[in-house]
């Protein structure tokens, strides 16, 4: 723990350091791993709990799962398991037995040990967008597909701001890159421009081991030092209903047996993948996710792995998907519970349904995140950028997030609440008395500094000012902001040696031809 | 109990009725007062609560209070407190004794009686912006003083919106109407328009005495019917730091003598006229309620009393005050907590620092509407329409609003984390399996109409359907619903006969002068 301190201390230098660097444009807070002191909302009864336990059993016991992976086939048959054609049936005992290996925290440690993030307990962590296929600007003022550069230029904001603390996938789908080195340019992108936690998609074997390599090299590690603790993760959905395909298993056996991270998310929209009720949602995500983490814990016991969260619900009009609703918030309380219950480290995410970064979509990813903060959630996945229900990334949009994001940072300060007597100031008070004004007092003077979150985007001025200041609405003032940012990036320091290192493994497997594209 | 349910029920119907003839412009929840079935945030020890509770009273006993209010001054002397000019010291023992004869829970009956409220225990319930003295809409697109047309306007929205269940003060100040007489019109449009519990300024002994008459006449009521109970309130703000003003004190007393409820909520801003820090912010918050809350009591023991909280930060750059910020959330929750702690029901508010209705205004009012929850916040001022801190109405903000309102109603429904067989749903899983769709089996089937929050408001189609529609962002599609529920509103039923007595009332007070105009 001591030592775990040290490192965080001489860290924070290095990341302080980052964040100066392109401090000119905004004051933001500190680099922290937020430590969630509120009490999570728990909606269920024990026996609530018990019941959604139980049909999660009784779909892994009954139904059974089918694994589209041979490899895992195999694994669970030796396990004992009942495996029919690729249906895998497995008992309560087992998955309770294999889930039981796994740590309820473990960290992950980038190329830049400041940057290093606990998964579990009370922390929460936040993360970029990850994998829109298309973008969004307020110049443009439409949709694209997503580009290179725009992927850069989101991968900028996701190391600019300290209230993002691990870089999701990539941020927008590069599509002008062809599909088969495409994770080789885009990690090079993301390991230069940030040196927090990298991603690994699980889409087939070439690009895991593809990205693992790059980690490593990005680390300046051996082999035996990237093995030895968590640099990176994975993220997996389900196939939902009660499917798992072979890319998402394989990357996830491949990275659990070098020593990395998994984090096994359903899409359980309940009305259209899982059932209308929200428990049933529940009940088949946890099946869905607890049968893989079984798997992985039974492959190398002990293997850090997470329980993702993405139930959700429909718009029984249309069937198109909704985010941060009634629905979506006490689904994501109640998958807290059972991550509880299991003693695994839980992924939600910041999401909304909305086009645009107007009013409909600051409540609803309101509403996702401060469902985030209730569940106990440790890692928020898309915290920042996220629109159309995950279609497009939008840099408005991640530079309005990021400034909830800080409030929930702020908010988890004790301080806030402190009552000693200084705090509770009856002195203050008595001086002032009943007709003084406390802006000018000592006690006032030694604290205005850092009493009060101070927003960044947020505009405080009154009606007149703001107009006076050409009346400018929130997504275009983040649009400024983005502008800015961009144009004064500097990237995190990085050893030539390693970066022409990393520049010659992606040449390498360019001639090489890259990876398969029938994923 | 039973009589209240059965009151409910039949009033059920009519209230249901009011909905319907509006209902055509958009589906929207049943008119149902909120049980708030989340515990609340309690960022403080006991140790805290004490803390500031021996702040607040060291506040009353050593500093004093004071109230410019010779009777109040006069009742507060016989009491046995220490009064010097117009400085009040009273004992803790006093104090406690006093708060301890307020109810902990009390009804408001408007002439709907199916619009009776419930102020205490678990109960959430919403009123309209109130006060300010500016309006803005898009088709304006500028900050306009407020009108009587304006205020009628969003008097009818918040009648025609089952998730208002109360009016607050006048939704927008109608500056066009003069002063003296201005009371009587807006009572007049208040009275006709809603049939849901109303308010009183305490601004002078003829407007306060001219609105009981009012609502006395609304209600059909005898002078000994309306005395009987509550049928409306007022709310008083004392004026930061420490002092309690004439006319507030004497309206709570006019009020209480008649059995009217009080509110009393200091706006204690820390940095301006409270305390730089929370806790003291607080402390004098609750020090301020307190003292004016005990004179209620010794005055009519066990009258209709609820603790307001206000407290917010300023900008410490401007000054300008700043609301739904992590400071203003968790002295939201700590005001709760001492709320709790006195058995006294309390009210906060749904505010923004925000100028126009955009992302800003919904992450704000968001983060305010959230604490509310977490408090345990019986009656929410100003939760729909508010802008510019207060400054500003906006009937696009009040839509937007109303939205966020709808879906606190619909989290608080405990069918949503119901457990039983037919939640879980095991039997739908089995019958859809590892390859089949929830949409039509018959467990969707049968609940697929209620199933889920259905937004008015949100559009959850994807881009390319918002696109085709328009391309239409948020606070325009607001603009339009406000035209058509204006355009079809219809009030609620009145006799003819109470009418022309209203009428009559106004222009009588009108020919006598109205109220004097030097507050």
């Amino acid at each position: 723990m001591a030592d775990t301190t040290g490192k965080r201390r001489r860290g924070g230098g290095r990341a302080g350091n980052a964040a100066r660097r392109g401090g000119d444009v905004i004051e933001q807070m500190p680099w922290r791993m937020i430590e969630n002191i509120d009490p999570p909302i728990e909606p269920l009864t024990p026996e609530g709990v018990e019941a959604i336990h139980d049909c999660a059993m009784r779909i892994l016991e009954e139904i059974g799962i089918t694994f589209l992976n041979d490899e895992a086939l195999e694994i669970l048959r030796e396990a004992g398991c009942r495996v029919e054609g690729a249906n895998v049936r497995m008992g309560r005992e087992f998955v309770m037995e294999m889930v039981a290996k796994a740590p309820s925290s473990f960290t992950i440690t980038p190329r830049n040990p400041a940057r290093e993030i606990t998964m579990g307990g009370r922390t929460m962590l936040f993360g970029n967008v990850s994998s829109p296929p298309n973008y969004w600007d307020m110049e443009l003022g439409r949709k694209v597909p997503g580009t290179r550069e725009q992927c850069a230029n989101l991968l900028k904001l996701t190391q600019y701001f300290n209230c993002i603390h691990f870089a999701g996938g990539y941020p927008v789908e590069p599509v002008d890159i062809h599909a088969s080195v495409r994770h080789l340019d885009v990690l090079y992108d993301k390991l230069t421009l940030t040196d927090k936690v990298m991603h690994a998609y699980s889409l087939g074997r070439e690009r895991v081991e593809d990205v693992m390599e790059m980690v490593r090299i990005a680390g300046g590690m051996t082999d035996e030092e990237f093995e030895s603790r968590p640099h990176m993760y994975t993220n997996i959905n389900s196939t939902s209903p009660l499917k798992h395909d072979e890319p998402m298993i394989d990357g996830c056996l491949r990275l659990v047996r070098r020593g990395q991270a998994v984090v096994v998310t359903p899409f359980t929209l309940a009305g259209a993948m899982a059932p209308v009720t929200m428990a049933g949602a529940v009940a088949q995500s946890i099946a869905e996710a607890l049968c893989a983490i079984a798997l992985f814990q039974y492959v190398r016991p002990g293997c850090p792995c997470g329980i993702g969260t993405f139930t959700s619900n429909v718009d029984m009009k249309s069937g198109a998907p909704a985010f941060g609703t009634p629905e979506y918030m006490r689904a994501t309380q109640m998958t807290g519970q059972l991550a509880r219950f299991y003693g695994l480290p839980m992924r939600s995410s910041g999401v909304c349904a909305a086009n645009v970064p107007d009013g409909q979509a600051m409540w609803e990813t309101s509403n996702s995140l401060w469902a985030a903060v209730q569940s106990g959630t440790n890692m928020v996945y898309h915290a920042a950028g996220w629109l159309e229900g995950g279609l497009i990334a939008s840099p408005e949009k991640f530079i309005m997030d990021c400034e909830v994001l800080q409030q929930i940072q702020r908010y988890m300060e004790p301080e806030i609440t402190a009552t000693t007597p200084d705090h509770t100031a009856f002195d203050a008070i008595n001086s002032v008395g009943d007709s003084g004004h406390f802006f000018g007092i000592q006690h006032t003077q030694d604290r205005y500094t850092s009493a009060f979150y101070q927003p960044f985007l947020s505009d405080w001025k009154n009606y007149e000012g703001w107009e006076a200041a050409g009346a400018v609405w929130t997504p275009e003032r983040a649009h400024h902001l983005f502008k800015q940012i961009i144009a004064s990036f500097e990237p995190p320091e990085m050893d030539i040696a390693i970066r022409d290192e990393l520049a010659a493994f992606v040449e390498r497997r360019k001639a090489e031809g890259g990876a398969p594209t029938d994923f």
